[in-house]
């Protein structure tokens, strides 16, 4: 009674956590009960030999290929369908050539063509390439070609046989391909899409939410600020754990045809890219997330003197990806979101400076370990927005998504997307510029990007000086380790 | 011609990188071959009805279920057939009940038998565990109960129809697995003793290594020393990257019988804990291995004086990653390692002592950052070679390791399992034990780590003087991402 209960909780999580399971279900059995009518209800197939060979093949087609989403389902179809008709035609050839060798030799050469065949194809399998998108067309080649070259018929049955078989293959894969194009579709493209925008979101939450637990954590010294990076640190374990998931997806989504807004050769890879630059970035988020609550020895006074570059840097991160993920959901190209990476870079620029004036010089030691480790994380999450930014803006080029309409800056609207971004002037270095809208924002943004502001210059003066290169190195070494995620 | 070319050259790589897979090859024609002459010349099969449905399962089954290994062969047969025989059953019982409900309802009733049936199944293949291990079985079960109760034929034809399919799996079935079992083997278990001896090979030449190309390194300022670390780094990729094939190869393994030195329930799992650890770990190295060419800053006598301890550390982390190598290899259960263990401990404790002694008082702040992080993270590392060595310890345990014959402590043997181990002194507080025998200094250690001797306690210690109590946590951090790997 007990395991019964756990199967039906478990049932319902699985369920709820994809509703559209449910529904696939219900789109496998639909597909088995149409091929099952089909030959049921065909003119020429008696009752008695409804598990002809024929309504067999059709069923263990939709069982087989039917799989979650469309590229998915595609792709195994397009690989079975491919598959039998090389593997029959080469099978006819095989039996023909034997047939002419008289009746002793013929099956020691069919069985001999089916052993270097199998060994051959079965060789291929391990080839890395062959086995991430072809590795079920080779299986059911060794199948087919064995079972038609081995078949004991004469030329014209073995034509029949042949034709049946990829008769009832294609039929049975259409059947299935229809169903789960035109009935409630999961499309893979889709669903990558939403994933980076969601983890976008993700990301953009907790920068935005940094600056407030880091300094209000030390102000109140209380518990619950802990709680609360425990819940977000749940969300990024998922998204560090997502690189399979966007890796079957862009696969299968690269069999998809061009649906809602994607087009033929959507660039699925070019979602890998920025994926893997997110998870990166959510890996300094995850280091930077202990340094909130294990903190509280840096004096009071040196963090007040830090806050304002450091609240700036997080915000403006975030504010950014926001913006990516707003433009990311619309598929727009924005440059809305260049402002803020200046601007983060900007506050980057004033952290340097501040850290290279001796504000430092009378902390002692060891307490400088954790504050110097924050800053450099922080320095690295700006320089990976910046990347970040650059990679969408390409995959926005490669998609071509369209422009956006008009600028939004003088809109009331009270959304992020309508508020109008500028530069924040950075008192340090005079180097702010005010401009009115997000066109011209953009517009200067590039330049600076290429000027010394960038603040990927200001990390390398500050390894230059001798000063956190030790650490820059920790965070290369962690970026090496993220490409292996 | 230069795709051929192309191809031959991978075809080289794939196979020269385990050459087992060209016997895999070889295997699986031969049992193609097997079951094609079992079928051609059976008493009862005529040439003409070669490619009966008896054939053509067993051909089936043959090409559907040979893999690599022993494991993945025994598991996906076994799925198959007890898919098909619960299936089979099942079928035949909906079969019968339908048919009893008269001529016009009949296929009506199967239909929604067949469409429920495979809702049902194909729900279940979302539940994560029953993915896992039992997907297979699921879609063979499908599909069996779908073709035979679907089947226009009469009760007794289709008990005829059942058995053929059951027999012809089975034996299918049979001729993959003993083919697999005894021509040139391929055990999942062994490959995953032997991965998991492997990697802590390279763990441990990297570990004894360290100290020389810690100190050479910034001595001679040379830059041999990066491209040797650039090698390492690769070995330390692939073992960060193991998780995946450790985790196939231990589901494998649990389908497999007993074989070699392997019995009945041998702990697979435990395997996967000891390897979580050595990605910890490794995933430490790869951090250090960063600082060998970045701590050019520090200055010289300081490195002088952390030299000892530093080295030690390292040298003997990775001798007793040795020892739990060769006991692995040889399947003994062995103390050996522990010495070394308490050994690294010592240094450990060494390494606190100096730190608190105020040595770096006079160190720039900026400069510690580097030497901090590197000390933490041996500290972590240190740590980690006890809990790593608790875990070989337990699997040891679990899986009935034989023990040492005798200790080998006198004995004049060259390799490093004859030499005597013994604790080395600690001069700098005066803890260190001289013991005779290898049976002695694992009493020693067992008590000392229950002690405040213990590296764990020392690193407490640190933290509670709050001088590196951030980088623990960002440490802690980065042992909360290795288990996401």
């Amino acid at each position: 009674m007990e395991t019964v209960k756990d199967i039906l909780k478990e049932g319902m999580r699985v369920a709820n956590e994809d509703p559209r399971r449910v529904i696939h279900t219900f789109k496998v059995g639909l597909a088995l009960v149409l091929v099952s009518s089909f030959y049921y209800y065909q003119p020429f197939g008696p009752f008695t030999d409804f598990l002809g060979i024929n309504a067999m093949w059709a069923v263990m087609t939709v069982v087989v290929v039917f799989e979650f989403s469309v590229g998915a389902t595609l792709g195994k179809g397009l690989n079975r369908g491919v598959a039998t008709l090389v593997a029959g035609g080469l099978g006819i050839g095989a039996h023909h050539l034997a047939s002419l060798s008289g009746a002793t030799v013929e099956p020691i050469l069919l069985v001999m063509m089916v052993f270097v065949q199998a060994a051959l194809s079965t060789f291929l399998r391990f080839f890395p390439r062959v086995k991430t998108k072809f590795d079920y067309a080779i299986l059911i080649f060794i199948l087919t070609f064995a079972l038609i070259s081995l078949s004991g018929f004469k030329d014209e049955e073995i034509l029949d046989l042949a034709e049946s078989r990829i008769s009832t293959v294609v039929i049975g894969g259409f059947c299935c391909v229809l169903i789960s194009i035109f009935v409630c579709p999961v499309w893979a493209g889709q669903d990558l899409h939403s994933l980076l925008a969601s983890n976008f979101d993700t990301l953009s939450h907790f920068l935005q939410d940094f600056g407030d637990e880091y300094f209000e954590a030390r102000e109140k010294g209380d518990y619950k600020v802990v709680e609360k990076s425990g819940r977000n640190l749940e969300r990024f374990n998922s998204l560090l754990d997502s690189k399979g998931d966007e890796e079957a997806l862009a696969n299968f989504a690269e069999w998809e045809p061009p649906h809602g807004k994607f087009r033929f050769r959507h660039p699925w890879k070019q979602y890998l890219a920025v994926g893997a630059l997110l998870r990166q970035c959510a890996n300094r988020i995850d280091a930077l997330n202990s340094y909130i609550n294990s903190d509280f020895q840096i004096p009071m006074d040196i963090k007040m003197r830090l806050e304002e570059p450091l609240r700036r840097m997080t915000s403006e991160s975030g504010r950014s990806m926001q913006e990516v993920s707003i433009s990311l959901k619309k598929m727009i190209k924005s440059s809305s979101s260049d402002i803020h990476v200046f601007n983060s870079q900007s506050a980057c620029k004033a952290l340097s400076n501040l850290l290279k004036s001796g504000i430092l010089n009378d902390v002692e030691p060891l307490q400088m370990v954790s504050l110097m480790t924050t800053a450099s994380l922080l320095i690295d999450i700006v320089n990976l927005t910046e990347k970040i930014s650059e990679s969408v803006h390409e995959l926005a080029t490669a998609a071509r998504f369209k422009n956006k309409m008009r600028p939004t800056v003088y809109s009331d609207s009270g959304s992020i997307s309508g508020r109008a971004a500028m530069p924040i002037e950075s008192h340090e270095d005079g180097h702010g510029v005010t401009v009115l809208n997000d066109v011209d924002a953009s517009n200067n943004v590039d330049n600076s990007l290429g000027s010394e502001n960038s603040c990927h210059h200001v990390a390398i003066k500050i390894v230059e000086d001798g000063e956190i290169h030790a650490h820059t190195s920790l965070l290369e070494d962690m970026r090496r380790n993220d490409r292996l995620h």
